[in-house]
Parts: structure tokens; sequence; C-alpha cells
């Protein structure tokens, strides 16, 4: 057994007492108490269920002060981002309250006896129910999104699932007290006993995939570490779904025009966007496809160079960066826009660097310079025609998202649009991909690496889909049926008919 | 390379020509003429496409006689259950252009810009967009429901995915023939060439599943063969999704009280339903949970005793049958109410057998009791009392259905159904799971080992949901947007818009 220790990226200096690593005995015990209590948390009225997710929210608020001073200290991820994305987290455990009080996320449907039908068939019902308990694995980059009470955390319980967390070892400290101040509020507000738990340690991992009485699994993190997950998840006697959110490269196209119109401003957003939370966001825009000879390498060194250094989240992740940038500059052809020496000092702290390539070069070495470089790094791909701009972009792996800027009228507009939205899952016009909206229509997925399963999003109202499951009634009569489905609606949901929405 | 042979059930001869493997290289250039007409299919609109599926459908019913003479040489099942299959089929490819026309399966989503949201967000607008080619593998039982023209097919196609017909070896010539006359009906409907092409032999099974090129896969089949293939999908480099739906047991239930009311009624409703096309239905129930003492195996006894012999589909499945039936009776404790020996006959003739074993040996030994018996055999559970009834329902795996015969205001009944939502996909009441219905609340599917996903359905309008993934379009200008998320809904379609439903 090992400890967790939280350590000050600013100074490499541990910081919170070590949290021990969760034996095996006390994973399973989590799990047991989690599906000795999913029976009831399915049970729940969807309003009592929404009143819990409300409970967690105002927990979070309640805390922000100490809460943002030790995700702070254990991830110097400083303000205004962590008190925005503490403020986001808890918009987005109300928002699944609203889901659950909007009541369209059980889907349900009812076909009345049909004898004409071809087959004829009688009463037919189905709505979505609860999968069981998930295992959630926190990431190191959003100590509160995407974490123990993140976006996962909060639509398995919409679903009416328990949850248990693995806590990023990234934040041990503040995940343990988000999980205690958690535990009392869903027992305030009515939550069985085992709704909720955090474990700890790197083999808590593979114990909670493993365990038969984990019915699914949420990830976000690396692609090395999804993968060996996803296939145990997957190589079970009984596979479970696994929903990975894995690396992205999230390319950015600039057309010729934009360039033209508006480079400098577009430079601007670049250095914004990828090197927001010193570039550790799996939405950071890894690769610009930008016309060749347009002068934006030059735009854009302008905007970086005075850069100043800022800390990676780990050691290890500081580490993996500069080899990162060492791996993409040993290809011959690459050149140095800004360039970034590794830094000694203390902490964790790296600069930013920016490279260039033609093309032809990114394509032919795509296993390399398309791979996910987590950091302050982009890389400009310079492109001389339509031809090459698409073949350079259908070299770019599975991503989160794609960006376009264009302008009104653009001839090259429509065609990107096209080759980006067969690789990506959000598409951005004149935007940056970093910051990602917690809405109905949010798409926070993409094809493979970008997550394991290109159906499902991490983020938005749809994220419940994934832990939920189609049953159908048939014949059933109406006391036996549950009340998202009997004949006098008595929830008020939106229902199909008879094939008619109603 | 090998053979694909037609063999008469009835006689165990050789029927039709034979048609060969087809070959890897025939395979890949399958795969590359669905992935090369991919974007038209994708791009096509809805009502097209429908057309598409309109005109499948009218070519079934056009060649009707032919088709179901073809069908019953290969597989002996008959009138009126071939007619009626191939009407079903037909009209399965309806109803998925009524899903087109509906336009709701796209499920497009609007947020408004809005400043005031945490976090604050741009214009947002979801909707699902084709995967791409699908590989599809047609299954033995159902030569035209789930085969080559079958629900999955029909689902891909809708979803605007090009397919690739993995044509199951029972009866090959039947599936070269739909293959022939769907490619005709398709090319005249305005299809691309490439929409969907059949190809045969075992070895172009893992072909398909490792063509980098395809997108996903569903199959129907065995247990065994379905997670080979499985395996094959999930350890690609790309993973992809694989939609399995593989053996079920399908446990009914039958209180103390309808026994008591009218069990020599349910008697007869089991042994119809068990025997239906000689027990190879993946709906069949195999195993009837009944009260201990209550003469219910005399009435069933009764009832199937009388039996003639009937052909199974293929001379492996009607050794499985014999091999499986030898297995359950070697458990100690287990009693044949009717035996089923071995016929000597130059078909696939067998006898349809009924067990009976008391619920605690049937819960201590359901590795072997509770497994499938593809054919028709139909295990009797004695149960003495509520526990006894539920531990024993708990020892079934996860299955399609779960049924429950049950009187009026039964106090067994609430209970029963409870357990059975835990472990199945479709719960009946009062009646029997063969026979399954193309609608829109149809859920073909159930946990492990039914199905190798079970958020998803093989049969009903959702089925369509297996073959599209989401994208979201970000701030992206009207005229870039498609006709799906215009401002103007040009289609026509219901939508969300900044949360309520339209």
């Amino acid at each position: 057994m090992s400890l967790n220790q939280g350590v000050d990226p600013r100074t490499g200096q541990p910081v919170g007492d070590p949290i021990p690593d969760t034996g095996p005995e006390q994973v399973r015990s989590a799990v047991r108490r989690a599906a000795d209590c999913a029976p009831r948390l399915a049970g729940m009225p969807y309003a009592d269920r929404g009143r819990l997710l409300n409970a967690l929210a105002t927990a979070l608020r309640q805390h922000d002060d100490e809460l943002i001073e030790l995700a702070d200290r254990e991830t110097a991820l400083g303000r205004p981002r962590l008190p925005g994305e503490l403020a986001r987290t808890a918009a987005q455990l109300d928002m699944f309250a609203d889901v659950l009080r909007d009541g369209a996320f059980c889907e349900a449907v009812i076909d009345r006896p049909d004898a004409n039908a071809v087959p004829p068939h009688g009463d037919l019902r189905r709505m979505l129910v609860p999968l069981g308990p998930v295992a959630v694995f926190a990431a190191s980059n959003f100590p509160f999104a995407f974490s123990v009470l993140g976006g996962d955390t909060a639509s398995a319980l919409a679903a009416g699932c328990p949850v248990v967390v693995k806590a990023h070892p990234g934040h041990p400290g503040l995940s343990q007290r988000v999980a205690d101040l958690a535990t009392e509020a869903l027992a305030e507000a009515g939550a069985p006993d085992g709704t909720l738990s955090v474990v700890h340690g790197y083999e808590a991992g593979p114990a909670l995939v493993t365990d038969p009485s984990i019915r699914a699994v949420g990830f976000t993190g690396s692609t090395g570490g999804g993968r060996a997950l996803y296939d145990l998840a997957v190589g079970r006697d009984d596979p479970i779904p696994f929903y990975g959110e894995l690396g992205s490269v999230n390319p950015v196209v600039v057309t010729e025009a934009a360039v033209e119109a508006r480079g400098r401003e577009i430079a601007e957003g670049l250095a914004g966007s990828f090197r927001l939370g010193t570039g550790q966001f799996c939405t950071k825009p890894g690769v610009v496809l930008v016309p060749a000879d347009s002068g934006f390498d030059a735009q854009v060194a302008d905007v970086v160079r005075p850069s100043e250094p800022t800390p990676m989240l780990t050691a290890r992740m500081r580490d993996a960066y500069q080899a990162g940038l060492a791996a993409f500059t040993d290809v011959p052809g690459v050149r140095a826009v800004v360039a970034a020496e590794p830094l000694d000092a203390d902490g964790h702290d790296v600069l930013p660097a920016v490279l260039a390539v033609d093309a032809e070069t990114f394509a032919a070495h795509a296993d390399v310079l398309a791979g996910e470089c987590f950091g302050p790094v982009t890389v400009l791909v310079e492109y001389r025609d339509r031809d090459s701009l698409h073949r350079a972009l259908r070299a770019v792996p599975g991503s989160l998202t794609g960006s376009l800027h264009a302008e009104p009228g653009d001839p090259a507009a429509a065609d990107v649009v096209a080759t980006l939205r067969d690789g990506v899952g959000r598409i951005i016009v004149n935007g940056w991909p970093t910051g990602v909206a917690v809405t109905w229509s949010q798409h926070h997925g993409g094809p493979w690496p970008a997550t394991t399963d290109p159906l499902h999003t991490s983020v938005g109202a749809t994220a419940i889909r994934r832990f939920l499951r189609p049953v159908s009634y048939q014949d059933v009569p109406d006391e036996l049926l549950p009340a998202e489905l009997q004949d006098a609606n008595p929830l008020g949901l939106p229902r199909r008919v008879d094939g008619a929405l109603t």
C-alpha cells in the first residue's frame, strides 16, 4: 500500500496530509454498498433524485472558498479558473436536476394494441431504467468539473445509478474533502447510504472495473490509461460499457481569407486557447492548419513570445510535455516558431511552444505530429492548396472538436465543415474549442481515440443516457407498470403514444 | 476456399447451386465501395433514403412466392411462418422509412446564445449523423427478418450507413437471391453503388470486423460466435461498437394463483411457444418457474406428448440440441417430463423435450441448466416459496425477455416484475415471449449475455440509434448548418429549442 500525497505544483513540495490507498476489501465494500442501495436510488421519484443533485451543488457553493483554496494548493490552477470551474460544476449538478424534472430523458413510448399492424401486436411500452452501480475515474486537469462531483458522477446519479469514484492522485486532498461534503449532503437530502463513495490508489482502478457489481465505467484521462481500463471492461466474462474520454488533438483550420482579414486577432485567440490552464485541456487546439507563407506564424510568435512560465499539474506531466516537444522537433522539417527549453526550477513550470511544419510532412509523420502532447504547445501546419489542407486534416485522428476560422461567404468553408464532421464531435466556427458549455445540445465526444464510444458524451444533458438501458413492458396491467408508463401519465412526462409525440 | 451449400433440413440433401466463399480481396472491395458511397448515402434527404427502404420492401413483396419457396427449401420453416416473416421484414423496412419521415430520430437540439448561463455559451446545436459503413451478420433462424434485409440492415440503411452483410451459411441461396434483388431495387431507387453488399464464407466474418473502414457491427447468433467477433471489434487499434444479440433463456414465472385458475391453458401456451419453429427462437421460453406439486408438469406433458418430429435448421444445430439435452439430463435431480430420444432419420428431425427440476437444484447448477439450449426444450423449475422462486429467477443470466403469468390482484406479481426488470429487456404479462412486435416501443435487447450492449435494441424504431453519433455545431452560420439545424427548420422536424420540446 502506498500514500496519495498532494504536491504544490508551484514549489514541488507536499501539501496536506497523505491519504492512504483504499485496500481491495474497502473497494469491494464500497461497491457492495453501492449495489445494495441501487434499487432504492433507482426507485426514488425523479424530483427527489433531482433534490440530491441540488444538495450536492449547494454543498459545493457553500464551501467554495475552502475548496478553491484546497484545489489551488494541489493544482495551481488559480483564479479566476478555479472559482469558474466550481460554479460550472455546481451548475452542472443543477442542470441534471432540471433534466430529471423535464422527464423526457426516460424516453417513455407507448404503443397501444394494433390488430392491423404487421405483425399484429399487443400493448407495448418502453422506458429507460438505471444500469446499476457505476465506476467513475476522475481527471487530473479539472479538479471539480471532471472529478468527484463532475459530469460523470452527476449524470450517473441523475440516471439513478450509485457511483464509486476513483480519485485522481493529482488532487487527493481536495477529492477526499469533496467526498466528505458530498456524503454529508446526500445523507441530509435523503439519499441511501452507498450512493457515492470515493476510493484512492492505483490498484483501486482495475479492482473497480472488474468488480462484478459495477455495470458501467466513466473515465476521463490519457489514451494509454483509458485503453488499459477499457480492455479490462470489455474483456470481462460479462463485458460492461466503458465510456472513456481520452486524448484529442482538436484541429483548427484557418482559411486564406480569414488570415488576410484578421490574422492578428486569430493569432491572439489561438495563443489564449492553447496556453489556457498551461495547455492542460482535452480541448486544447493542438494542430492549426494555416495557409503557407501567410505570415501567420510570425503573428503567433509575436503574441506568444512574452509568455511567463506556468506550472503543470504534476512532475510527470511536465516531463511528458518536454518529452513530447522533443519528439515533435525531432521530425525533420519541423521548425520552432517559439522554442521552449526545459526550465530548471523547483516546481512544475514549463514554457509554451509553437511549432510549424508543411502539410505534406505533417501528413507523412502524423503518427508523431498528430498525436496529443498535453501541455502548452500547438503545431502550425502550413498548407498550399485545398488538397494539401484536406489531406492533412484527414491525417488528424478522431477529436473532440474541430474549428474553422473563415470569412462570410468564404469559398473554403463548406468543404472544411464536411471534412471536420467525419472526424470530430463538435464543430466550431470563428471560435476556440476550450470552454465547454453545459447545455441540452452539448456533445463532448468523438471518434476514437477521442473517446472509446462515439455514440456518447460526457458533457451535456444526454450524458445521462450512458447509464440507462431500455425496458419494454408488454401487456402489463396499469397497476404493475411504473408511473412513467401508466395510462394516466401521473408524472406529466412528454411521451410518444401510437407513434405521435405528445 | 470452400463452398456454401444449401441443405434441405427435411432430407439432409443439398439444394441449389453452391456459392463460393467471398475471397479477402472481394471482401475488401465490398467495404471499399461502401466507404466510397458513404458520404452520398449520408447526404441523401431523409425522404429519399426512406424511398430506398420502401423499394426494398416492395422487392420482397413482389418476389414473395419465389423467396418463400427458396427459404423453405433451405430452412424447412414452412408456412405460415415464412410468408409471415417475409411480410414482417417488408413492414420493418417500411417502418424505418416512417422513422425517417418522422425525423425525431436525428435528435435535433438547439440552444441559442445565453450570456447568463453558467458558464455563458454561444449558439450550440446538436444532431445525430451516420457512423459509416456497417457490417451485419445474418442469423440462421430468421432467413428474412434477421438476415440480408433484416432489422440490422434496415436500421443501418435508415441511419445512412452503407451495409456489408455476412450471409448465414444455413441459407446461402436465399441470401444471394435477396442480395441480387436488393441491389437491383436500390439502383433503381437511386442509391449509390456500394450501399448494400453480401459476402459469404466463414473467413469473411473476421475480415469484415477488422476492416479499418467498418465503423460498427450488428450481429445475431450464438454466444460463442458473437463473443469471438466482439473480441475482435473491441480489440482493434480503433475499437468499434459491436451490437451482438446472443443467447437468451427467457424465464417465465407462473404464480400459484395462475396455475390454479388456468393451468391447462398456460401449459398449452407454453407448448406452442417453446416448440415454435422447432424451438429455434432467441425468445424461446427456456426456463419456466412453476409452483411445486401443482400438477403443472403433467398438464404440460399432456399437451406436448403427441408431438411430431420437426427438422432443425442444420445438422450441426440438431447435434448441439441433442448434446444440450444430454447435459441437462446429466444433472442429478433433473427428470424428464417429456423425453426426447435422438431420431435415426435422413434429415435434421428432433423431438421436443420437457425437463423438470426443483428450484434449489436449478440455482445450484445454473451454469448448466440456465444456459441456452437452442431447440424445442424447456425446463420447469419448481419452487416451494417466494424465496426459492426469486433465488432461482436471479440465477437466470441476462435475457431478452421475462414473462409472468398471474391473476388480477395476484400478491406475487409486483415482486416478480421487479426482479425480472433487473435481468431482462422486455417484460410480458400473461403472454409468451415468441413473436416480437416491430414498433416504436419495442426493445429487443437485454443484459449480457442476451446482448453485448444493454443500451441498444435490434428491433423497433430505436434500433437506428446504434448507427448514429452526435455532432454539435457551435456558432456555425445558418448557411453552413445542415438543414436539420437551420433556423427556419426547413424539414419541419420535432426539435428541442432552448430546453423546450417543439
